[in-house]
């Protein structure tokens, strides 16, 4: 059987959903889940109530505190969302998702593949979304689209379940083989960004205190996206040793 | 426009288990709802809080007091169900039924297919699934297959829904018109890329000169894979102005 996704729950509110979607989940044989600040607090009564004994999926869940660190080790996450997005970032449809992660998964040992859902009541914020190589778009009626979240993780997972490797992948950029070619998981990504962003502050970069959110989400949005290889995190990374150290040895008053 | 099918809730216990499966239905463009024998009468007002809006199936909804009576307008009728019986009928999956139910439906002005689903605990007797001319199975994890209700409806709606063209994948999450979501033209990029490529020179990056060939088309491939658009290249030359300025101000001897 092909590796399934890890389900990343961020935000959500009710216990009762959670173990809804444990249910789900474990109905299409995926058992990974990993949640980012339950609201009500983990373990959690209704989620055990609502499993409907899928509890090992709720037993070996994993907490975490930010989204980023729930992708750290992930090579390829979508972002489900229906609303619009002030991002480029490419839009799958339920099933050429799956086609994408089955692809990425083979071959593989562990999980490298995970789907984020957002809270009930207002899906992902543009932060999360920014974490993601791609969108996963449920296509509905237009006129009535909203889904609870149970039955969001049901249709992404049932996708997932009902595909198999009879269709070509649908990522015309897949990369080369070898190792230098596989995708760098989220968390490489996150640390060059942080280097990124220190250096970027002591260049003065960001005038517009107000403004800086959003223009680091923008950076940040861009390279998550860009689904960049392992060697191409180092490449960069040595990009930025190599600018700041021409600043290091001449403006050592600037380092702390 | 094709016509969806007939949903048939036989016999459903909870009202608030047919305000889902009402929301469900709307999620994918079904509309008819018929009931047979509700345990707890009609209307209900558990149903009305849990259809989230999907209120006009549950108004139009039609009440039977017998399955035979609930499909006795309807040419081809389908019973959902996971268990094995003791009949000979084809078994459908899902995404076959639904074609099915595509290809019957051709040029009719009613609805013709129904799918028949059993009661929350014990699922569909005999007698109801003797009405059908096939059987509706949902592919599930066979050591988990348990569905609620308005999840097994979701998913033969979904499945029905998935069929048809009719709603495109999410113009939704596509990125917005405008001058910076456009995708940088490739001119562009390579300016970005000719202004990194000589500050890198000048940082020394590259120390070893029959690699650098190399290094620079692994830098140029990621940029251009990466489709920036035209903010984001705008950025990532603030980023390399940003942190040339520091330089240029302190080394002022490396320009030349």
């Amino acid at each position: 059987m092909p590796l399934a996704p890890v389900v990343i729950l961020v935000r959500p509110q009710l216990g009762e959903n959670i173990g809804m979607c444990a249910r789900a989940m474990l109905n299409c044989g995926v058992t990974e889940l990993r949640i980012v600040q339950p609201r009500d607090g983990w373990p959690n009564d209704d989620a055990i109530a609502a499993a409907s004994g899928a509890i090992d999926v709720l037993n070996s869940a994993k907490l975490y505190e930010t989204t980023a660190e729930a992708v750290a080790d992930l090579e390829y996450v979508l972002a489900t969302t229906a609303r619009m997005r002030d991002m480029v970032k490419p839009v799958l449809k339920a099933d050429e998702a799956a086609r994408e992660v089955h692809h990425r998964h083979d071959d593989r040992a562990t999980p490298n593949c995970g789907i984020l859902f957002g809270p009930e009541r207002s899906g992902l914020e543009n932060e999360d979304v920014a974490l993601a190589n791609a969108i996963l778009n449920i296509p509905l009626n237009p006129g009535f689209s909203s889904l609870n979240l149970a039955q969001a993780v049901l249709l992404a997972c049932y996708s997932w379940l009902c595909c198999d490797n009879r269709f070509p992948p649908a990522a015309a950029a897949a990369p080369e083989e070898g190792d230098n070619a596989a995708l760098a998981p989220r968390g490489e990504i996150e640390t060059f960004l942080q280097f990124l962003e220190n250096d970027l502050e002591q260049a003065g970069f960001f005038r517009s205190p107000p403004q800086k959110p959003t223009i680091l989400r923008n950076i940040r949005n861009f390279f998550f996206r860009s689904s960049p290889t392992m060697q191409e995190v180092r490449t960069l990374q040595g990009i930025l040793v190599a600018l700041r150290g021409k600043k290091r040895g001449s403006k050592a008053e600037n380092q702390s």
